[in-house]
């Protein structure tokens, strides 16, 4: 390591009064392990590929941020990361850089082996994921997104179509506001588990009648899937606020049908509530 | 006109007790008129290829929304926005669509005409825009989004090395939480007069000189930048919050340094206390 | 008009003996009005905003080209493109950088107005176009490339299940070598009519039970789609050569299925064949 | 496996006469193992995350290809991928699908570890990778193309301004048709010797103050870059032909400039001609 004598004009005071919210650096590739978690398959790690950013506060004392220590954070060993990593990685960072605020996403594709529902023949699914941490006033928030790939089918078009019906590929975006225990395994399959039909990336013959005829079973609408995935996801313990949207790329027009609910900030409190109520409930019945 | 006598699947009452907070359409093209406003221009109209995301809420006990009527809405008539028909248009969508909630985004290329600071040679910036309006609990906002491409010059690289100093391509986002009287004019020549130096279609030599000077002379950080337009911003009466951010695609790296502060909300608050403020001096110095 | 005295470097000899095959502007946004002439319609002007590739060849001897001369050619008066006037622009272009190798294209999204199939709705449809011109060896090649958005829907499915089929939207490209009287709204009319069925802005509940009873009528897999269109743009007159193909985005996976005819160069050999073959059975049926 | 009984529609014959030339999938992705060597570093391997195009062509005879054999190759064993291994994954790709053409393309992002120019510090640089294997006519061609970010410094902006030169990331894109020899390494480093800087992901101030220098010591016109690099390129035994682009995101402008010097099919039978004229040469010193 060289003596870094030349002048740090960063570090020199600025006279603007103007905190800045956010700084650091953006749309950095680097290579990762990722960890996640579930009770089917125990701790699982996968080498992905991802998309940094990685950003501080800045007091408005200060005229600039070191941004060569973000990077060193990925260099110095081997990247990994799981939901329950964030915060320690919020923490380095806000530590190294002086700061009090941090905010870290790492976007990546992830892979899940399947089998063919008759051929059983075995491929993998591409998922989109993105994981945020957020250091804010003292208090860690973590983020997972995940975009699950689905088959829809119109229940409007199967319903007054004398035969067939219009379905399309959808894109699935879920955003949680995680617990440590999130399971990124867990979220996938529940959302593939409410769609017309889930997708895979081998199907034999026998299989593509399966899924044909599946999809046709089980029509939704864009407010359908995200009122289902809803239900369902407000149910699991590691979820203290989420948002969910379909996006079905239209097979008959050129633009797609959207749908959202989004509880990422009510849903704790809500639950929070109905905890409360039924113990209220229980100690009534006891009286 | 036919009757359309097909049964309607989506007026039909549903069950699950969720409403969904934004559903329609995403990701239509169309042309459009944007027409805008400044005094020293007066009004101009431009011709536009524009990207549309309608959205309203459906109440929990209604199946789904109906999305052609977005789409009649955009061919009805000829489609013309600018700042101030934001509200007009959120009003029609949630009357056609039964809805209380109203979410349109309207994003487009745009143009500006510009001579070479030497040559005088004329050509045409083009900039993207983003118009945003939302109906929530009876009150409108608009939000105008501009992303503006700069040159940035690095004052550090420039104080360290004996010559040169490492600049690049910067993009200067600015989302304004915005009056009916905001000129986009205004707020894209307000960032360009905040760059190391702006961009031009055409420079012929007697320009580049200049424009490489007019950058080697104001050299910036993304820190600077985002400052520097967020003193001026803060002046205009026709924004009442904004967030600025920049981005720089740094010619030494392969990834951007960011910076963004976020006064999206509180700038309104602010002003209003400091007019008081303002004000009850003024009364003392009377008194 | 200043007078330029700055030293011009790009003028200077190069020592490397390397021409240099392309050079220019890549990606410059500019609006520009787009005329194409149909019998059915006439001559229709449409504003549309477009990308620019623009680029010459630079003889061994010399050090750059003039880059502002291509922006330049946009700048000087309105910008008006069409199949017929590419020749036109070509040769403007090269005379203006004294160069022999001319390259041109430009891409941008078009609109068409249809009409939904029973309740007449009227909407837009939007299409991607690049018109891509060429000038080598003092021969001029005009290319028009269309992205058609349709819905496919697959045989196998259809005929291996019980009820329903997965359907998508595909995007089917046709790229042509064109003589001047080509109609941009005539091949695109074309490969709609080859495909399950073509997409719609608006579709009102009995436009869609005909849409999805048509694409179920229609089942086509992705070598179906280019076969049938091949079949028929190879009558068109002012086809020379062209190159179809259709990505199918499957409902069912998360990859497409792609299928392609390149018949770009040899068209034109087997249409002079043909006809001479045709001329020479006429005269022998005259002996 | 089941006994997959189901009607094989793909296998029907086909009426149109018409031969597809390229049918399959397109856009899967698959993480990989891909393997490079470089005299320098030996073998090295690296876990990359792959796009896959995957075609095959279709007599004229067949109704539709298989298209689940493809993905099928990608889920039997790892999938590794060297630059040598190319004509194999293209035999055993078209012997599957029972074809004469065969067609892969492989696109992934590669990372390289650098060391600051001054205070060492280690980090990866990523690169876009896109490997092409055809085979055609019973020849097997193999295609290399890397796209390598690095500084580009305006030498006319240096000689005219009195201080500064405008400079910018450029993306350098090589395409080799490459022998079985190849290293990826070797020709990333060729193309970074040869820009006015190459990029890091981490450099210290004491880097900046290098990097910042050399650049402005080595001013380079687009022109300059695909030249200089066409003159090494052209020395590789590895190399039978090349195309070398530059684009550099300017600076000054909105847009790129561009140039590209394309030799993909003329360099070997230069080098034939330039090694039977030395050998002539040769002989005549002999006699």
């Amino acid at each position: 390591m060289i003596n870094d004598s030349v002048v740090d004009i960063q570090s020199s005071p600025d006279w603007r009064n103007l905190p800045v919210n956010r700084v650091g650096i953006r749309g950095l590739r680097h290579p990762m392990i990722f960890e996640d978690f579930t009770p089917s398959r125990g701790l699982t790690r996968q080498s992905v590929v991802a998309r940094f950013d990685m950003l501080v506060d800045l007091p408005k004392e200060v005229k600039g941020t070191h941004m060569s220590r973000f990077v060193e954070l990925l260099n110095e060993d081997e990247t990994v990361l799981s939901v329950a990593t964030v915060p320690h990685w919020l923490e380095t960072m806000v530590t190294r850089l002086n700061a009090k605020y941090g905010f870290l996403q790492v976007n990546f594709p992830y892979f899940v082996k399947k089998l063919a529902p008759v051929s059983q023949a075995p491929s993998l699914m591409d998922y989109d994921v993105s994981i945020r941490g957020i250091l804010e006033n003292d208090e860690y928030h973590t983020f997972v997104t995940v975009v699950v790939p689905v088959t829809s089918l119109c229940p409007c078009s199967k319903e007054i179509a004398d035969y067939g019906a219009h379905n399309q590929r959808s894109h699935v975006t879920l955003t949680v506001r995680a617990t440590p225990t999130l399971s990124l395994m867990e979220i996938i399959q529940l959302i593939e588990s409410k769609a017309s039909c889930e997708l895979f990336g081998i199907l034999k013959r026998a299989d593509e009648k399966v899924v044909t005829e599946r999809a046709y079973d089980n029509p939704k609408f864009v407010e359908d899937m995200v009122r289902d995935v809803a239900t369902s996801i407000e149910q699991l313990e590691s979820v203290l606020g989420y948002k969910i949207s379909s996006e079905n790329f239209e097979s008959i027009h050129n633009h797609s049908a959207f749908a959202e609910i989004d509880r990422l900030w009510v849903t704790q409190e809500v639950k929070a509530k109905s905890a409360i109520e039924k113990i209220a409930k229980e100690y009534a019945s006891l009286a």
